[in-house]
C-alpha cells in the first residue's frame, strides 16, 4: 500500500529532556505543565479550541528508532504484542496522549498532564469529547492487574513535590 | 521540520462505501460491525490484543483532499478551526475511533462501533486504557450545545432497525 506522508504542524515543550524518568502516560503526568507551539501557518486553525478542557495531541515519537512486533512494556516482565502496548517503537510510530488545554495564547497552547518528550514533532489535534472518546465498563487485558499499582508507583517516585 | 512517513499495517472494512450517509463518530456508530485486515509481515504484533474489549484504531482519511483550517461541521452552521473539529480535511489527514474489538481471528479484527470508510488504510492500533485515555468532568466548547441533539438525530435516521 502506498506510503503516507506527514508534516508536523507544531513542536511540543516539555520538562522531559530525555525518555529515562518520564511518566509513561498522560494520567501519571498529573499536573505536569508543557506546551505545544504551533507554526505560523497553522495557527488559524485553532479556533475555537480553548472552549475544549481536554485535547487529544497525535505526536510522532521522533527518538524511537526501529520495532519489534513482540515487546516488553514498562509495566510487565512478558513479553507482548506491540499493539497491545502504548510502546513508542512501533511499525509507525504514531503517539496519542489526552492533555488539559489551560488555555491559547496565540499560537502557544498551555497544556497540563504532560508525557511526552521535549521537541516532539506534533502531527494533529482532536478535541476530546467523551461520547466519541470515551466508554465504560471496558476489560483492559494484561494491564488490568497492574494499572492500580502503575499509578501509585508512579506518583509515589516522580510526583511527591 | 521534517516529514514523516508511515507505511498502512492494513486495512479497514465497513458498510460504508462513501462518505455520504456514514456515521460521523463512532458513538453515534454503535452497533454497526466492520474488520480490520492487518498484514501479514504485522500479524504477530495482534498477541494479547483480545484482552481489550476496545481499541483505539489511528488511519489516514484516503479519500481526503487537501484541507482548510477554517471548516463548516456536519454538526454545526459556523466556522470552526478545523483543530476544534473532527472533520477529515486536516492537515495532517489522520482520523483515530474508538473501537469495540470482538474477537481476533488470526489476522482479522473483528470489529463493531464501526464510523470509518471501508478501504481505510491502518496506521496503527492502541489498546483503550481508561486511566490513560478517560476524562470525566470535562468542557467540549462548541459541541456541547450539540452533543445530545447528534445522536439521537442519528439514531433516528440511520440506526432505527
Amino acid at each position: 500500500m502506498d506510503k503516507i506522508q506527514y508534516t508536523p504542524i507544531g513542536v511540543i515543550r516539555s520538562p522531559f529532556k530525555s525518555i529515562e524518568g518520564m511518566p509513561i502516560q498522560s494520567a501519571a503526568a498529573k499536573g505536569v505543565a508543557g506546551s505545544v507551539e504551533i507554526f505560523e501557518m497553522f495557527v488559524d486553525g485553532l479556533k475555537d479550541l480553548e472552549g475544549f478542557s481536554h485535547i487529544i495531541l497525535i505526536y510522532h515519537f521522533h527518538r524511537s528508532r526501529g520495532y519489534t512486533l513482540r515487546v516488553k512494556p514498562f509495566l510487565d516482565d512478558h513479553l507482548r504484542g506491540v499493539f497491545a502496548t502504548r510502546a513508542p517503537r512501533r511499525p509507525n510510530a504514531a503517539g496519542i496522549s489526552l492533555v488539559r488545554l489551560l488555555r491559547v495564547e496565540g499560537s502557544i497552547l498551555r497544556i497540563e498532564d504532560v508525557d511526552i518528550l521535549d521537541g516532539t514533532p506534533l502531527l494533529d489535534i482532536k478535541p476530546y469529547v467523551p461520547a466519541f472518546d470515551a466508554r465504560k465498563a471496558v476489560r483492559t487485558g494484561w494491564l488490568s492487574s497492574r494499572a492500580g499499582g502503575l499509578s501509585a508507583v508512579r506518583s509515589d517516585k516522580r510526583f511527591n513535590k
